[in-house]
């Protein structure tokens, strides 16, 4: 398998919409089977609020997307598939009869993964008759729960794990199947403990939301729960959080094992304050709400290089490619423009488009040999000057690009001029930068070195000789 | 009580430390009395943390410090204070003869509050000689339990939410009260399943974290747990939720009443784990790792206003003051620098000197009566043109203001300079930016009007008169 593919959906709701997002986006083409009458609809409108929300999480652009189609039957499907995802309702006589009939037609060497957040491969396994491609990679984005049991092939594995990461997420190899993997037995304790509040009125759904997303949760996402317990036993680390707070775990605090009665009045109860706590947003609008909040947040993460961040920023150095040139000048960023970086006008916040130029600034540097071992010596260039115009308002979802010239380089100056196009090739902003060279030690000017100084005249040379318009 | 006063701290570890910084940095005075050697150092080295972060998620300037005195005595403690924190050993014996001896020397009108995670108040108030004043606040920031019993005074409670939110954290009122109040219990709940699944050998500390930062806690600190579920339950919202996975709340899926013996073997292996996943960092260094992903994960959600991010920015509209003047021009911006907003060069990265130059114009903007009044009038004004120069590094920590003149007005144009001055007066950027008066629906230039004109008018004639050194 290369690194994109066929990909076969066999179910196409929340979980399965969020695979074609996923696949399609990363340039996979994506067949969908869903006898389900809404399910094209709401495949697409997940696919619309991913194309709006992935692009953002990157700053370079992802592959071309590639091709959906909805097929009339499960055969057609899974055919030519290279890896076909099972997403179908959460019964095991169910995802059986689905998994044997995927087996009647889809390639011996393809991936059969099962969405399936509770049962265990081998329960899935029992009825196929290829078991050895039969395995659960359960979704929980980024983070996919890859996982075999004694009769999946090692291979399936470890495509799961290639394709996996290269699709930006982040799988997880469950070394022994259970009931419910990992991460949805701690969301299922959580969740029967939030059910007793709620059925013995000690507190509403968004008190303890709140006392989540105030508090637990924002630790959790960073750190998980064992580095937060760690952290909290201070210098005496974990051995001493037990130590003080081991023996509270035996006493009689919660009603764990048992599971209130889902009457219809504790539904009714609970479903009321969520349909209230959503304050009139459908799930969409707030899945775009969600969306721009994950989008920020990881983005924010992928900066301190912690948690789901750092699977970000390594899977945009994988996007990331070369320099390309563009009419005569260097391409030096290619992206969608984030729906988070408008302002209350609108438009773009003016220090994105600083953001953007001193990416630009930083890719040119890097073509001249102003790279990661050039700055390790000592020496790189700072920005002393930057000259910007805006010429046409920027909207979320633009693919914009920037095309980078040498206005001028004599011994330690260099002047640039980044160009920023929309699409269709309008100029949106312009950027005149001026930067010294500097010896990182003594923070003071200096010489480049001759090699960078002779890549820096060729390009000056090349670019003398375009009849670019400057505006 | 005014928005500021004394705090006496009882007890100054973890918790304590971070009691002492949130009310210093406020602006509170502090007592903090702990008969334990470390206490001093310890609590000394949080507030060393805490200096670097807690200014680092406003973008305005904090109240000036307050005045911080390890006591002697309980009693010189806690005789003046408007606030009395006891933070000691989670022991109930311990806290109730704590809160005895508070009793024998603070206010009557005092509030007195106990940090504890897993006591009732009343229980703590059963040996008190005056349990009306006695309240848990619990920390676990911004969220803060606040559990009254039947026997605490209405207004005690009542005080500790206006004082809480003005110190910038999230109040959240137990209505009932409980063993471990509401955030423990479902801290304990996916604690025990986490502890379960080390004992069992079916995961790794590591690979549980992972399960949960790369997963399902990322939603937890936007969304909490229900929201989340809602959310997953596509357009049937809650109910289809509870309709698919309701059953499976019954399924003998986890152990969760009992709890693992907490050997030695155990102990061992989670600690071990612990320690080898800090990998070489103490817990101070991995503070700072996490304060800094914190920062950056609550100013992402600030810009969202969601989650935690609607707290911070509520505390920061309350903590920005009226623009004043200095060296006879407007201060349009005053803020300590975040340390991340360093770059690999370790000093601020470009494009924040565009984002503090933009929050000046915006500042200086609404003095001249171009607010959120007028914008809603459908009139602003768009930058065109921003000239910036960078004079000296700024770096991580360092307390900057930004001083705003007016170059020149005329008709739809507005030409403005910004100096950034450090702390002693050194000017270390500087930028010119043209703005252009814009009609929103139009998207087009047009004339502000008469009342902008005139305030304009006012300010350019003053700063004439000025002989302010251009750089």
């Amino acid at each position: 398998m290369t690194t994109t593919g066929q990909a076969a959906l066999i179910g196409g709701g929340v979980i399965g919409g969020g695979w074609a997002a996923r696949f399609l986006l990363n340039g996979w083409d994506v067949n969908v089977f869903d006898p389900s009458s809404k399910a094209q609809r709401k495949t697409l409108e997940t696919l619309t609020n991913a194309r709006r929300s992935l692009p953002a999480l990157y700053d370079t652009s992802l592959p071309s997307e590639g091709t959906l189609q909805f097929c009339e039957t499960l055969k057609e499907a899974v055919t030519d598939a290279d890896w076909v995802q099972e997403s179908v309702t959460e019964r095991l006589d169910l995802k059986q009869q689905v998994i044997a009939d995927i087996q009647k037609h889809a390639l011996e060497g393809a991936v059969i993964a099962s969405s399936t957040s509770g049962f265990k491969p081998s329960e899935l396994q029992a009825t196929a008759t290829r078991p050895a491609q039969v395995v659960v990679c359960h979704p929980l984005l980024p983070l996919v729960e890859v996982v075999p049991s004694a009769l999946t092939d090692s291979s399936i594995a470890d495509t799961c794990h290639r394709v996996l990461t290269h699709l930006g997420m982040k799988p997880l190899l469950i070394r022994h199947e259970i009931d419910a993997h990992i991460a949805d037995r701690l969301m299922e304790a959580l969740w029967r403990e939030a059910l007793w509040l709620v059925n013995d009125d000690i507190a509403s759904i968004e008190e303890i939301d709140d006392a989540i997303r105030f508090g637990c949760g924002l630790r959790w996402a960073l750190m998980g729960h064992f580095q937060t317990m760690w952290l909290a036993g201070g210098e005496g680390g974990m051995r001493s959080m037990l130590a003080q707070f081991g023996p509270a775990l035996k006493w009689p605090w919660s009603k764990l094992m048992d599971v209130p009665e889902l009457t219809d009045e504790l539904i009714n109860t609970i479903a009321n304050q969520c349909d209230a706590q959503a304050n009139g947003l459908t799930p969409r609008d707030m899945e775009r709400v969600r969306d721009d909040s994950l989008v920020a947040v990881l983005r924010a993460l992928k900066q301190t290089d912690q948690g789901a961040g750092s699977v970000l920023k390594q899977h945009n150095q994988q996007l990331q490619k070369a320099v390309t040139v563009h009419e005569g000048l260097l391409q030096t960023v290619r992206r969608q423009v984030p729906p988070s970086w408008m302002d209350r006008n609108g438009h773009m916040h003016e220090p994105h488009y600083l953001e953007l130029m001193a990416q630009a600034s930083t890719r040119f540097l890097e073509e001249v040999g102003v790279d990661d071992a050039y700055r390790s010596a000592g020496f790189t260039y700072f920005s002393v000057e930057s000259h910007l115009k805006y010429i046409r308002e920027i909207l979320a979802g633009e693919n914009i690009r920037i095309l980078t010239r040498i206005l001028g380089t004599i011994e330690k100056k260099l002047h640039l001029l980044h160009q920023l196009q929309t699409e269709d090739g309008t100029i949106a902003a312009t950027c005149e930068t001026t930067l010294i060279h500097v010896d990182l030690n003594t923070r003071a000017p200096c010489l480049p070195s001759a090699d960078v100084v002779t890549r820096l005249a060729a390009y000056a040379a090349s670019h003398e000789t375009l009849k670019q318009t400057l505006r």
